[in-house]
Parts: C-alpha cells; structure tokens; sequence
C-alpha cells in the first residue's frame, strides 16, 4: 500500500512538496483553509508532471492519490511524514504544529521555514523530538537539496528516518551540523540579495545587468562545482592555500556594501520592481516557470550523463527504483518490452517533433536493456566483450511529440552464437512511430574481430530466440530503401 | 589577414584570453617573464582545444598562430587588442602599461583586473582614453561573461569597438554603468565567500557541504535566470512587489554574519585548505578541469538548444561565423560536403566509442544542411511544409571516438517532385565511419501527406541530382539488413 505524506500549507512550496510525493508514488493529503489551495497545488503539479519524469530513465511509479483534507486532524491522519510549509510566523507555526501533534505526536514533521532554527520551532511542542527543519528550494519539484536541520532536541532516529524517506523522493538532505538563522543556502542568497539591492539602488547596475553577471558566469561554475571547489581549481596546481594567500587580504577591502543594509522603503521597492518588469515583463510566470524548469531538466539530464552532483542523486535514485521493478518473464511468443520512455525537450526539433536521431536512441535504449537482460552489460563490456550494431534500418511511421510516453519492444528475427538480428517497435500505445531492423554482432573489442558469445549469454539468448519462431515475421523485415511497399 | 591581440600575463587567465583569441582566428603574442609561461599557457591551450569546439555547431576558423614575445614592445607590435592580467599589484599595472602605451598607445587596452578600478588603472598613463576593465571568468575560454568598465576618462568609441571584439570571441560584453570596488559579479562572490568563511569557522558546515548547499540547489537556478529573474517567479503572480513585501523585512534580520569579515590567519587557511583536501584531494587539478569543462559544455549546450542565456550568446556567435562561410559550389560530379562535427563528450557511450544514434544525428545534420542549401530551411518549414524522413538504413563501418573531426557528405542517388535519395557518408578523414542512406519526401504538414516541392527548391535539386547520376552507385545502397555482403 503507498504510504501517505501530508502537506500542511498548499503554497508554491507545499505543492511541490505534494507533486514530490505523489509523482513517487505516495498518497499525499494537503490541509490549507486557502480556497485557491486545489487552484494553485494544481498548477505546481501539472509543472511537476511536465517535468519531473524527464529526469528519470525507468518507468516512474503509479503516481499516487492526491485529497484535500478539511481539517489538520484529518490530513495527518495515518501519515508516514508530515511537511508544513505554512507562512513564515513563528507564532502560527507553532498553532499548526500543536493541532499536529494532538492527532499524530510521532510522526517525523518537517518545516520548510527558510530562517527559523529548529528549537525555535520546537518551543512549548508536546513532542519537539518529532520536529525539524527540511528545508527545500523552488522549484521543489526539481531541486534535489534539503536542508534537514535538528536541534539538540531533535530524535537522532527521526532525523535518520527523515533523511532516508527524502532521498526516497529523489532528493538530496544536506545535515547541517549546527543550527543557525537561515540554515546554510538562504545565508549566501541573503547576502547576495543584499548586495544585489545595494548596486540597484546606487545605479551601478539594473535588475536585468545583475542577472547577466550571474548567469553568464559564475552561476554556470555553481550548478555543478561550489565555491570551495571552483575556488581549488583556480589555486591551480598549489591548490586551496595558494588561493587564499592570494585572495584571503581582499577580505578587508571594500568588495561588499554589506557592512551595512540598504533602507528597505517604497522608493526601493518600485525601483525594484518597475526594472524587473522591463526585464522579464514580456513572459508570463507561468511561462517563466517552464522555461526556467526546461532549464534545470537540460542541466540536471548533463549531471546524470556524466554521474556528477545533483545528476549522481537522480542516478541513485533510479537504481534504488529499477531495484523494486519485477523484471520480465521473456520466454514467451510475445515481442518483449524493455524500455519505456518520455519525449523530453531535448528531443525535439523546430517541427515540433522528435528529431529523428531520436527515434535511433529510443531503439538503442530498448535494445540496450535487451542485451542487460541476456547478460552482456556493462560489466560484461568491462572484460572487453560487446555486441556492436552492424546495420539499421529505420522505418519512420508516425509522430511522437513533447511529452509522449513510448515504449520499445524487442523480437528476436534470428540468433546464433555470433549473430543477434532483432526487429524493435518504438510505440506510442499500440501505435508503433517507428520500426528498427538491427543486426548486432558479438565481438572482442581488442582483437576487434566477431566472436562466438559466452555460454551464460547464449543460454538466455537462444531460448528467447527459439520462442519468439513462433512469432510472424514484420513485414518490414528484409526492406531496402525505397521499396515499394505492399 | 588575421587580426593579433597581445596578451599580457600568461596565467591561467591570460593563457584563457590567449586560447579565445587564437581558437576564434586571431593571432595571439604573449608576453609573460616567466620561464614557465609556454608550459601554462599550453595547458590552457590544451584544456580550451579539448572543450570550446563543443560549442560550435559550425566548422571553426583556422586556429591564429601563438608566439611568445621576448619582450611587452615586440608583443603589442601590430596588435588590434591588448589584454593585461598580470599580478592585482596597480603598481605593477601602471608599469606594464606604460610601457604598453610607449608603443602602442592608441590600442583597446582592457585589464582582467577583479577589484581594481579603471580610473585607478588609467592614472599617469600616456594615453588614459585607451584602458578599460574586461573582466573576464575562469574559464576564460567556455564562460562568455566579461565585465567591460569604462571611467569618465575612457574613450567612449574604443569600448563600443572592444565590445564588439568580445562579442566576435564568443562573449558577452556586459557594460558596467559607474566604476565600483569589485565590479558587480565579484562583489557577490566576495559576500558569499565571506559568509562561507564564517560558516566554516563556526563549525556550521564544511567546505563540502557548503559545496552541495549550493549546486544542489540555487547553484543551478543561477545558471539559467539570476537573482532578480528568480525571486520574480517566487513572487508568483503578484510578482515582485510581492516577493519584496514578502521578503523585505528580513534585511534586518541576523541572516548573515557580512556585519563583520573572519580574521584572516594561518589557523582560518589550515582549516579551509584541510576540509577542500578531504573533499576533493582524490582529483588532481587537471581532473578537476577537466570535469569542470565538460559540465559547462554541458550548460551550454542545453542552453543554446534552447536559446536561453549563455545559449543565446553562442548560437549569435554560430550565425556571425556562418554569415562569413563562403557557400558550397555544388554543381559538380562530387558527393557535396555539407557539415563538419566534432565529436563531443556527449556522445559518447560507456565503450569510450560514440553511441550508435550519434551515427543518425551526423546525419541528419548533414541532411538538414542539404536541405538548407536547396531552400528548405527554418524559414520554408515555417510556411508549413517539409522534407520528412521516411527511411533510413545505416552501415556501421568504423568507430569515433571523442575528439574525432568528422565530415558528412551528400550524395543524390535520386530526386523528383516528392523524392529525395540520399546517400550519406560520415567521414574520419577520408575514411567512412558509417553511411546512411534516406528516402526523403516532400510533404505538406498540415494535409500530412506528400506533395509536388515548390519550383524554387526543384530549381536548386534537381541540377545536382543531374550531375550526381555521373557519380558511381554506392555499392551499400539498396542493401537490406543481414544481406551478404559483396
């Protein structure tokens, strides 16, 4: 049965929370007297679900079952984890977390406050041992990092717990050690918004100029290094010492204004805002929203590509998945599914449509699995063995578009021991998009010549070959270029 | 004839000026004391090689010639730039320009200066019009941010033309309105060093955790929108006067330590330098490079596939190249080279080799580029019409591996009004790594069916298809999957 979290405060930040939890397979209940509650938890999942399951390579969970409960009491009924993410009150979390703990004293609750400590969230709680700070960053949904805070009254266990059911959900909980005002992250934004307004406000730069000197430069180093390890590789070969004898006496200099604050009135704030128009008017925030979520799935897919970063959890994450899938049961006269996929961003071209490389990575994913599924995998490829694809030929049949979720099918035409022919469907539903005929070869990748494949191999091969005889041969089979059909 | 740039310094950021300038066609002198400047600057070189290709989706120019001058007077002979990065010493710095300016006074000379001003930089020279700041980000050679500040002193046209050099190495030139300690962007790095300083000393957080604090989580927002364009989606639809009202008030609060800066000592540089070993001592400087190169191209290039940001910059950069390309003569009995690809990290599988749906994508750029030249472009697509792919059939006949140059080459085997037969050759050299023959139909998009192509790109077809037919039939073509060869 899925387990239930509840989302106390249906926000931007509460939804993600919630479009989290269900698109991995939780049912979530969100309290929040809102009446726009449903409205806006809606718009953040349809984001969430437009998104998120680009980021994995296996076939996401039955999303779970999302309700609005009426009462506090009601939402945390049964719960496994608790996320509030009320208005930043002190005084109103502790209301919230009072009604919580009447109904549900045990179960871990985590604040998504970005400046309280936790002990301050703790006070005058009938179990402050349940309550901590997890604290995420918008869009939730996306973002791995949480910043999971106890305090010394804080359950070592619970806070265990906690961390184990966010990485569940994809995520990354950073433990901080100590708690302080603003945790970690919120402290560096703090202090660059400071900055920000000052050089605003004195006219060195405007709203727009601010945002190029960020992400034209040393946000694209931050996406994937942080300071300290950026800082290393310009120490250069003498390394972090050499660094800061270089750049440690600036910390004296005049580098920031942030020796004080800027007065904080509506001259600031129309300043702020009237430029921040000029900048960014043109889009909607929903069209913002997409962009800016395109965006991190492109950079987030780089990540998972070279297994670095944000992209090692998502790789954790679909490992810990493909972990719990059954796997197939392949010796039947049935074509056999192995992969599933969705169109993602990358794939498209100007027409709108799934460029047509794609629709040979589609069928190289599909016969990837197959080839994991009869033995020959990375490990195996590690001893120097590997089926190469010879020859494709491609049959382009129908669309697939932004979003379409395809699956790949494998039939084996024919299989020796050094020879594997396959026909691949590329379907959307039961419509095939695409056909491919591949001829794959078993080689020693040293001596760079075809070889006869291993026992282990040919023994979950051949049986595969030998049922799927039974199958009627696609009459695509055989096809050249520019065949007349029929 | 190409154009020279003289750099001054041979560091790590000088050799990065250095290996924009001579991979974007300019020749470049440096001039370092030094003895071990050729070596640094070589690895710069080489690391830049290695990764700004990756960048382009066109060929690049001719690689400029690099000298190293014996002497500042022989470096900036017959320059058309000059870029100092020497030691952040200003005494220093009014040296070299003196003598910079003895011989070359009337030259672009922008410094790489992170907290000098210009009008610091411009007193008690020869000819102060001519000094600017362009301030560049490490790596100089892939990050398209450089800083340019003028003073009151500085000639108004000399920075509008050294803009427009920085634009034709690949950069974005963002103009700084009034001269500040820091410029803008190391403002924000130097609060959010300083804060990350404190967190350290305090025991809050290690350097590692810092680290993941940041590219977990606001570390990729600021990749792609910055500060302002951030908080303006956190707004929501309120927008930001919203977010103001919502966040203002906190400018009060004790959110960061930037009241005060760490005392800089031995004890605060062994803690830092001990913590970044732990973190990131298993990787030698070089690795770290290296990892860092190819995440950015991966930024980038997820970017530019979206024309967004640093994108956008890149792909001006591609048509400014492009609209300097001499075009194809294709009339002749040759198979017509159409595109020019580097192999990028990207396309590499888990052989080391370039993973098989590369082979397609090779491809269909060169396909895309043919149809192009006859008139089927973005433009003609727009009008709601298309050459559609319906058939594809690969031989697989060597291997690429990163780094590879390869070529694609178009030869018509037989065109009409609706068809197009192409064959395709993906060539390493003169050798084919795989050829690709397609059955393309002219259809109209929005009946989705095949029509007669227009007159204007039958007019440019079709006298190729009648010069191709005196070329020798491939001997692959027509092949259908698993047939013998001979």
């Amino acid at each position: 049965m899925a387990r239930k979290a509840a989302i106390i405060g249906g926000g931007v930040i509460g939804g993600g929370w919630a479009a989290r939890f269900l698109l991995n397979g939780w049912d979530v209940a969100v309290f929040d007297p809102d009446p726009e509650a449903p409205r806006k938890v809606g718009e953040v999942l349809a984001n969430a679900r437009a998104s998120l399951p680009a980021l994995s390579d296996g076939p996401m969970p039955t999303e779970g079952n999302l309700s609005f409960a009426q009462t506090i009491t009601e939402a945390v009924e049964g719960a496994d984890y608790i996320q509030e993410s009320v208005s930043e009150k002190l005084e109103l979390k502790h209301r919230v977390y009072a009604q919580i703990q009447q109904a549900a004293p045990q179960v871990p609750l985590g604040s998504s406050t970005s400046g309280f400590r936790p002990s301050e969230l703790q006070e005058g709680a009938a179990n402050p041992a349940a309550i901590f700070v997890a604290h995420p960053f918008n869009p939730v949904y996306l973002l791995p990092l949480a910043e999971v805070v106890p305090s010394a009254k804080s359950d070592a266990q619970v806070i265990e717990n906690a961390k184990e059911i966010l990485r569940e959900i994809g995520m990354f909980p950073l433990h901080v050690r100590k708690e302080i005002d603003a945790h970690i992250a919120d402290r560096f934004l703090e202090a660059v918004w400071r900055e920000a307004l000052w050089l605003v406000k004195d006219g060195i730069a405007t709203t727009e100029e601010v945002d190029e000197a960020i992400r034209m430069g040393f946000g694209l180093r931050w996406g994937q290094m942080g300071l300290f390890e950026t800082y290393r590789i310009a120490g250069g070969e003498a390394g972090m010492k050499h660094f800061m004898a270089q750049f440690g006496p600036y910390l004296s200099a005049e580098w920031t204004k942030l020796m004080d604050v800027p007065e904080f009135n509506d001259e600031l704030v129309d300043l702020i805002a009237g430029q921040s128009d000029a900048q960014s008017g043109h889009h909607t925030i929903r069209e913002l929203e997409r962009i800016r979520d395109q965006n991190l799935i492109g950079f987030l897919r780089v990540l998972k590509d070279r297994n670095w970063g944000a992209g090692k959890v998502l790789k954790d994450h679909d490992r810990r998945r493909q972990a719990a899938l059954p796997a197939p049961t392949p010796e039947t006269a049935q074509p056999m599914e192995m992969a599933r996929m969705t169109v993602l961003p990358g794939w498209i071209d100007y027409n709108g449509h799934m460029t047509e490389s794609r629709y040979l990575f589609a069928g190289s994913e599909t016969s990837d699995a197959f080839l994991r599924h009869i033995g020959a995998d990375i490990a195996y490829v590690g001893t120097g063995f590997s089926y190469y694809t010879a020859e494709t030929h491609i049959m382009h049949l129908d669309e697939a578009k932004l979003g379409d979720a395809l699956s790949g099918t494998v039939q084996v035409l024919h299989a020796d021991e050094k020879r594997l022919h396959v026909f691949i469907r590329i379907l959307k539903g039961d419509t095939p998009v695409a056909t491919l005929e591949q001829m794959l070869l078993h080689v020693d990748m040293k001596a760079g010549r075809t070889v006869t494949a291993p026992k282990a191999i040919l023994d979950r091969l051949l049986p595969i070959a030998e049922a799927h005889r039974a199958l009627e041969r696609p009459k695509d089979a055989g096809r050249h270029v520019g065949q007349r059909k029929g």
